[in-house]
């Protein structure tokens, strides 16, 4: 037995039928001692890029050895392949579709096994529903010790998911688009500290604010969101336009403007993030994901 | 102890309170070692039929001695009994209105007994969540191994549930009607492989395409949702009637059909489902439960 | 290691989202002995009075020694503290605005510490997920047996929440205001059984019908929802008045009045509570939190 037997799930099966109940009694079936924590489940139907993107903000909080199972699959029951991912630290189970788009920009697959064994199915599986048939208990063996390469053949590639990548239009002036949109109705953009660096070392800098001396300032070292030893010409301002509106600065927290107001920060998962504080900014700014965002710099 | 302390939930609680946290609090106060596992929290308000659908759907693919705990209960407080029904491999725990009504087509109750013992019992229960006074702490002295005998007296009869029944209406023509939609908008009706076997065995059979030999078809050996050595006509098609609209032919798997078109086939309960590749299929024909889907051969 | 190891979670951070998972995952990692239970994750956002009357409608079904932790946080990232409170039998982990408002008027703290120290943190917080980067691993600390005391200083006295109290207008007549409305509609009221029996040691007392013999009634010795030795007027009834409309009577079960009536009880977690058998009063009444509510006594 592995030392360490925490499965997740993540899927677009929704909290409204039994699907992930379902799951965990195959899994409980299998492996009794196997510890199943849901990430989430209510992936919008059939949206891969919103499972990509959440399972990418979330698998590198579990302990080494987990198993994560991840569930967004239009295309089940096809010719799609199943897919078993090993990388340093985890062992990732989806279809072969993209889900794992995000995770592996940070995470090297150390081999990849397409999953045929039946051996590790229940008997006779439908096509309709592999999470119960296929993912939950081939997920529930591998947590008892079962090592990826018996489930099938090893292949040297996954899909790719196509990530909009945000692009240089001018000398300092950098535009991505909102991927994902929260509970809170918060604006996750494509754009990451990395881009804002990149663009600093040009010609032309996309200067960042030295972050905002907000109502709620703590000690000034306290939790900068920006690291290492970007060199900011603090006679700029960032700017934000987002629809027709715009937002001058970069704030640490929400709380660094009034409530109502809007504010741009560097979010939890890395990416510039659109929020109104207190408020919803889907709302406010009656925008939705793909919609474009626009930095630049502006005289302060 | 028991060797196994899995206690499943599925109730109409929804996720915006407290009522489910609370009844986990209650289980684990009593036997910290119960594994507790929800089957599903959303079935529509006082909606027995939906949970008692669900509950058939997922309550076998639990470890045998599993207790399931079932509590949509619109009759909380009132003269409805509580019963604890002992099948060969499970235990169920649920108010007595029918709640198991799609369960005992499939398992045979060994014993029924009408809770009454208040010893276990939270003291002084309210009238209006038994889920939280009755079924939690009864479902925790369950798994900690209290023999269902001990809770009250044996009863002979559970409270019976009206499930529409598929009707012959012409030879070769079976009427069904959609019994539950999930998440996906896929609609669940009530007409399984046997009822369609049945119809074959009469002087005009219904008759079942071989599975379309769809874009992703694999080994032609492979999943066949039909089982059994049903005689089948390949000269005409199963033509399905919903609404307005038709759809010819059964397929294996949502891809069979083009991204957005309808199409019909045996879903991982064992029933006929009809959907849409990648769409919704509720949204689609504008049905809702209890609409009536009509199944009947034509020449193909 | 404690023997006890359960952590409960309720926040404001919903289903749709990864961030409960995330939470878990952290958990997971410092104590993967550790419990985690969901309490409730759809508090509307930021609404610290709702999960600040959950949390209090929920804590006490946990086992002794749980480990509480609420996260709905609108400043979060900004001054605002958060504190570790240490009740005789739990111990709170939130953020100090009024959360544990109502858990404090039931559970004496026995001391209060502001978390500060950073050791027990993850490395480099963010200033937006405070739930992932303190809150989580804090709570796993304590789960492994980290005393309060090491977290920070005591301090001694948490922020208060403003908790609407029923006034008594007249003799004999309360005004109380919805404070939460569930799943089912049902109208919590802020007039405990307390208020109504303090009410009846005034001059014109207000009286409390015997409970209505309803349809359902069992032995009248049944769960008697007010208990203790109030001296009732037999002779008076009360009545209710919600919007424009009065109910006459105190129902002590949905059942008691037809299906679709209106009726008033005492609910599970001790409130007046106004509901419509098999029905949502919220929809029937059209009225919504804060609404006031007026119960009074009339000749029968």
């Amino acid at each position: 037995m592995r030392r360490s037997c925490f499965i997740t799930l993540l899927t677009d099966f929704g909290n409204q039928d039994a699907y992930v109940g379902i799951m965990k009694g195959v899994i409980a079936g299998i492996n009794p001692q196997a510890n199943t924590i849901d990430i989430c489940h209510n992936i919008p139907a059939q949206d891969i890029f919103s499972g990509a993107y959440l399972l990418s903000t979330s698998y590198k909080y579990f302990p080494k050895g987990t198993i994560h199972v991840a569930v967004v699959d239009p295309g089940v029951g096809s010719r799609r392949d199943i897919v078993c991912v090993e990388t340093r630290d985890y062992i990732f189970l989806t279809p072969d579709n993209g889900l794992l788009g995000f995770v592996v920009k940070e995470e090297r697959p150390k081999n990849i096994v397409r999953v045929t064994n039946n051996r590790y199915f229940l008997p006779s599986p439908s096509n309709t529903f592999h999470g119960r048939d296929v993912f939950a208990p081939v997920a529930a063996h591998l947590s008892l010790g079962i090592k990826p390469q018996k489930l099938g053949i090893g292949i040297s590639q996954l899909e790719r998911l196509e990530i909009p990548k945000p692009t240089y239009k001018k000398p300092g002036q950098l535009e991505g688009q909102i991927i994902f949109i929260d509970r809170f109705g918060n604006l996750i953009t494509n754009i990451t500290r990395e881009h804002i660096a990149q663009c600093n070392h040009k010609r032309f800098p996309l200067p960042i604010l030295p972050f905002h001396k907000g109502r709620n300032a703590k000690k000034s070292s306290d939790f900068s969101p920006i690291q290492g030893g970007e060199k900011i010409d603090r006679q700029h301002a960032m700017e934000t336009t987002i629809g027709r509106k715009k937002i001058v600065g970069l704030s640490k927290t929400y709380t660094d403007v009034k409530v109502g107001e809007p504010l741009v920060l560097l979010g939890s998962a890395g990416f510039l993030e659109v929020s109104i504080n207190q408020g919803n900014a889907r709302k406010y700014f009656k925008v939705d994901r793909g919609n474009k965002i626009v930095i630049k710099s502006v005289s302060s």
